[in-house]
């Protein structure tokens, strides 16, 4: 058994026995019960997820995952193939809005070349675990082999299980791939049922005859590959790319370890998707990090049944929205953690009202 | 002329002839233009408020003022207002909400005694600057004299202005005081003309009998001090309450000295919508955190014309959602400060469609 199919037998659902137990626990801090809202709801869910009482966030890690597309090749994106090789750059100098951001949540950026059509010089803090030199045109048959599909699925396994062995406490996924909202919308699309039409959006900035002809080359896709949506493994593979298959391994191998996964905006959610396809218990161990411009998200949110924590009208990708709600995420543990009682504090705690 | 009266006459509209400027320094960083949402659009508010190009709010302090009630006589909190002392206790011994949360953002708390029923001794962290042990109950006669809400809003005049010269860069509200959403209530009814009906709702979590009996005591108090909707003072002196006033006076010195001033949840921008009565200028340097499940807030956040950053369904108060929507906004400067541009990151920037 390969380390992806041993993975998956790894992932059980989340165990909610203790939920109530945790409310408790939180009804008992120095607050009106439930005051605290969302971040209560994340302090249980990360209690939950864990198996812990007190979860430690300190150590947090977005993982970038750079990859190109063939489908590139159709001028369905704003922004010239290039800038995906050029966007690894930046993000080793830490000059993108995801490091940006990282370093202000105190989050670690581990950079991985999954799939980019640039040849990377061995550098320090870049992981050169190239699939291939980016996806094939999926406009004109299957983006990836499911062989390929499975090792960039493996490389995010791999990821996940390394920084969990180190410590860390919390995930977030991220991506850079020019074009990448094509293949998220194909894969929304086929799992969802809804047209592409509905799915598909301006990406970085499209016009509005570049996003007609999008649609137009994402059905193409759709009916020469004809994917069969009960197939997760098979839809990632024909229409995905080998970041988002890379997203979506982070996740599985997120929920195998019991940690919790903060998943960004419209690609990572693709992934999560597609992860969650493969194993449905998966779910129970995402947050949703933020409610993108993009369209096709909500569809994807509520496929997945989550509610993502910011609404901020964010739409960069790259992890940037994921490392923003792992502080709120953190907030919520340290609720748990750190809030006196009542009795502790000599709050009186009887309602008379 | 005295200080409140002097804050009032240096208070100015934000200058917003630097907008376009800001945003094409943004539009020139390493992303697809407004792809940041509403970080760029904090990033472009501090850059305005505080007429810098590159701000630094690496100093924050949440403000926590704390009062009793006299209207609580009423029966219309759920708990007894004794909690206002006990809290105040729980403050300075860090174990509060807004402890906690301030902690993960970096930001100072500074508690004030402006109208506790209860005397402290003098404590490390505690300012004792009472007004007086509570307000009236305002649903015999006025809540505050006009002298007595001048005092407590230059309280928090007087705090702005030595934390602006201590070099913070961003201040938020905060408060404590058992029975607070019942004053709250009946200056958000006067000042936007809605039934307290509407904006009255369950504070800390009373009964829908409480609620009914909650409106009648602030339909008895409009009517027994029958204020003039256009006297801003006099709306707050007669409704109001001494940490309510605290928290206006810290907006309006945070505006006159160009601060920043992140503004939590019902009772927090109660305040804020008092001040910008006041002085109207004032409301341009202030920045909504959250919205509240409280009824009513959002009829005053929609009087004052702002959109929160966050939606966690929190309604603790004391600065919590201040505290947590500071960190979103220090993204956002960070975001300009920090992020590299087209041109030194080498990546391209021309769009294709």
């Amino acid at each position: 058994m390969g380390l992806f199919e041993d993975t998956l037998a790894r992932i059980a659902p989340v165990d909610e026995s203790r939920a109530c137990d945790i409310q408790k626990r939180l009804d008992n801090k120095t607050k009106p019960p439930g005051s605290l809202g969302r971040l209560e709801e994340m302090a249980k869910r990360i209690c939950l997820i864990t198996g812990k009482d007190a979860p430690d966030l300190s150590r947090k890690a977005v993982f970038v995952f750079a990859g190109d597309h063939g489908v590139a090749d159709e001028g369905v994106s704003a922004y010239p193939k290039v800038v995906t090789a050029q966007m690894v750059y930046n993000f080793l100098r830490g000059g993108a809005g995801v490091n940006v951001l990282a370093r202000h949540m105190g989050a670690d950026v581990v950079v991985s070349d999954i799939g980019v059509d640039h040849d990377f010089e061995p550098v320090d803090g870049l992981r050169i675990v190239k699939v291939a030199r980016g996806t094939k045109n999926m406009a004109e048959g299957p983006a990836m082999t499911r062989e390929q599909a499975i090792r960039a699925i493996e490389v995010g396994i791999g990821l996940a299980g390394e920084f969990a062995a180190r410590g860390y406490g919390i995930f977030a996924t991220g991506e850079m791939g020019i074009a990448n909202t094509t293949p998220s919308s194909a894969m929304a699309a086929v799992f969802t049922g809804l047209s592409a039409g509905i799915v598909t959006g301006y990406g970085t900035g499209i016009s509005e005859a570049a996003v007609r002809h999008k649609v137009s080359v994402i059905e193409k896709a759709i009916e020469i590959n004809s994917p069969d949506p009960s197939d997760g493994l098979g839809v990632l593979a024909k229409l995905g790319g080998l970041e988002i298959a890379g997203i979506a391994g982070v996740i599985l191998g997120a929920a195998s370890s019991r940690i919790p996964v903060v998943v960004d905006g419209f690609i990572s959610t693709a992934g999560a998707l597609a992860a969650c396809e493969i194993a449905p218990a998966a779910k129970g161990y995402i947050i949703a990090a933020h409610r993108s411009v993009e369209a096709g998200h909500l569809a994807i949110l509520d496929r997945l049944g989550l509610r993502p924590l910011l609404d901020l009208d964010m739409r960069l990708g790259e992890g940037t929205g994921a490392v923003l709600a792992m502080g709120i995420v953190e907030a919520g543990v340290k609720v748990l953690r750190e809030m006196a009682t009542f009795g502790e504090a000599g709050v009186e705690s009887e309602k008379i009202n």
